[in-house]
């Protein structure tokens, strides 16, 4: 497969051409991998209608060179970035416009800009690169298709082994066992392990709470394969679900599969919203579904594009994009399932293949 | 014990009224932490001399009112915490002056702050809460302790089990399900786990390269207790150490040791890195060692104070820091030995127990 990364950086070059600017100061480390390709912790990178340049320092002397080959010049700084920023500007001809990520640089560094780098004058900018990243190519879908089988296979093993008495970062070590032995990267969130009335908790990270006959336990994770995340949230009951444990779980089930089945390109972040929330509403629970359907994933779990009540934007072909209807009742439980959703031209496409059937542990 | 977060709160307000500021908005998550004991991934705080109020969002109802609970008077803000900001500050007496935290603060929000805070006047500060969190009170570095137990109890079940053959994220999956059942809420970085020449790369993560025999294996890697983290490593053989694995390792050893004991409250950031840094130069490894001796841990895993060249402030009593020196020679391997160690009034006190003679596996 050739390499995408020198027709990103000829495409943001577009970009920086029509905004009239003459390069781009890209501080999100997620952005700059995007661009070269580097994975590192610690980078700048100067993109210009000529060329790229990646700053990083002494650490990742052999890596970077692996990694980016060359699709960027690298210098290696050995006291600070900025510095080595400063520097390496100097040398680059006809730069006299510089923008910079409005939404990745602390006031601290603008300030540097401006007060080291007042030679140069510095444009705030926004989404430039995030708007190329929202469009996923082929290799890209690829890798979350890879990072969401890692995630449904580590759920499966993980389901095997889970039973009453064990406490919910026991059920986090046994999940994330299998999702570094199914082949993930790293965790590209804290594991969400929620058992009993903690499941309503619809950011809960995981107890030494420990597991009862008849809790809800909810478990929202992922993997990265690549570099790329996926997302992925099941609901089951540890023995024998109630009725109204079912009720609640069927609603989020019907949400779930009338979103996953109608979300479109083209469509806005709203009316998707909409295809789960109406579902919900009209069912006596709207005011339990607290947060919104989903979010873009990629080299981050959460990015552009939205899908919520307040997203106008059409949703772009080739985005991927969770769907994770819930309902959350406090003191009671919650029930949230989660997919990751590609929206190819021709329809939409669910990567996370793992069973929406309500599961009884045991 | 008694609360302690109403006496940070305390704390800051005589600095704010020292800085001649009449409340400072809080944009660090673990510096909000470290005031009013929240723990989400989403919230503002606006600390006044006379009151504190936090807004976070729905997602975190029913937490909040868990862990601030008097501390702070809480708002919950349905559509974006800054319309929540605005709305609280219009109802605080006396407000005219307000900081900001300069290095937690993007651009894109600081230009809310000028266009729809225009009736405050912004003021950048650093450092303000950071600086308390340094000295660490005894119930926080009795969480670091534990942390440090868990990590190395963790990384003792890990060797155990360790062969050659398995991958390196095989192992950073054993390593965190041991972590996850001795207790740990979380990881406080992504582990490395790096095995062979990967072992010379500082920042390596883990990867699918097998353990070979004769390789060097490198484990970074923390825990998380109360909120509080500790970050260790050790460097192993995975079978028989050669006579330059051995002599490289004893170096790294040596320096490991003098600082951990030579170092002080009231020396210099500076002065404790030369106790390791001189050691390995004069040995004439002092090229290989590339990074910095340490730095404080605690609500952070990288949190002041620095131990670096370029460190000139005094060590606070109370910190606690971590001491790791390195020798890394590209396409052979590295060796890095790192300990918490909490700067007693008394003298060094090592949080993490384990042992740093040189192990081979098998």
């Amino acid at each position: 497969m050739p390499d995408a990364r020198p027709r990103r950086l000829d495409v943001l070059v577009e970009k920086l051409t029509a905004s009239h600017i003459d390069g781009l100061l890209v501080t999100s480390l997620p952005n700059i991998r995007y661009l070269t390709g580097f994975s590192g912790s610690s980078a700048l990178l100067i993109a210009t209608t000529r060329e790229a340049v990646l700053i990083t320092d002494f650490r990742y002397q052999t890596q970077v060179a692996d990694e980016v080959g060359s699709t960027a010049r690298i210098a290696i700084e050995p006291q600070s970035l900025w510095a080595g920023l400063w520097q390496q500007l100097a040398q680059l001809p006809q730069m006299q416009v510089i923008g910079f990520e409005a939404a990745h640089l602390m006031h601290r560094d603008f300030q540097r800009l401006v007060e080291q780098g007042s030679r140069w004058q510095w444009r705030p900018t926004n989404d430039l690169v995030e708007s190329l990243r929202e469009r996923k190519d082929p290799d890209e879908i690829a890798r979350i298709e890879r990072a969401a089988e890692v995630a449904t296979r580590a759920l499966a093993r993980t389901l095997e082994s889970v039973h009453a008495g064990m406490s919910e970062l026991e059920v986090a070590g046994v999940l994330e066992k299998a999702l570094r032995d199914e082949g993930s990267e790293g965790f590209p969130f804290p594991s969400i392990v929620a058992s009993g009335p903690r499941s309503a908790l619809p950011h809960a990270r995981s107890s030494s709470r420990r597991l009862e006959p008849g809790d809800f336990l909810l478990l929202d994770f992922g993997a990265e394969v690549g570099g790329y995340c996926s997302d992925l949230t099941r609901t089951v009951v540890v023995g024998k679900a109630t009725e109204e444990q079912r009720s609640v779980y069927e609603i989020v089930r019907g949400a779930n599969e009338r979103a996953s089945a109608g979300v479109r390109a083209g469509m806005s972040g709203r009316d998707a919203d909409a295809l789960a929330r109406d579902y919900i509403q009209q069912r006596g629970y709207g005011e339990q579904f607290g947060h919104s359907l989903g979010h873009g994933v990629g080299l981050e779990v959460h990015e552009a594009p939205r899908l919520s009540r307040t997203a106008e934007d059409a949703l772009p072909a080739g985005a991927v994009v969770t769907i994770e209807p819930g309902i959350y009742r406090p003191g009671w439980g919650g029930v949230r399932i989660e997919d990751d959703v590609v929206l190819d031209p021709a329809g939409p496409r669910v990567l996370t293949d793992f069973t929406r059937e309500l599961i009884e542990l045991g």
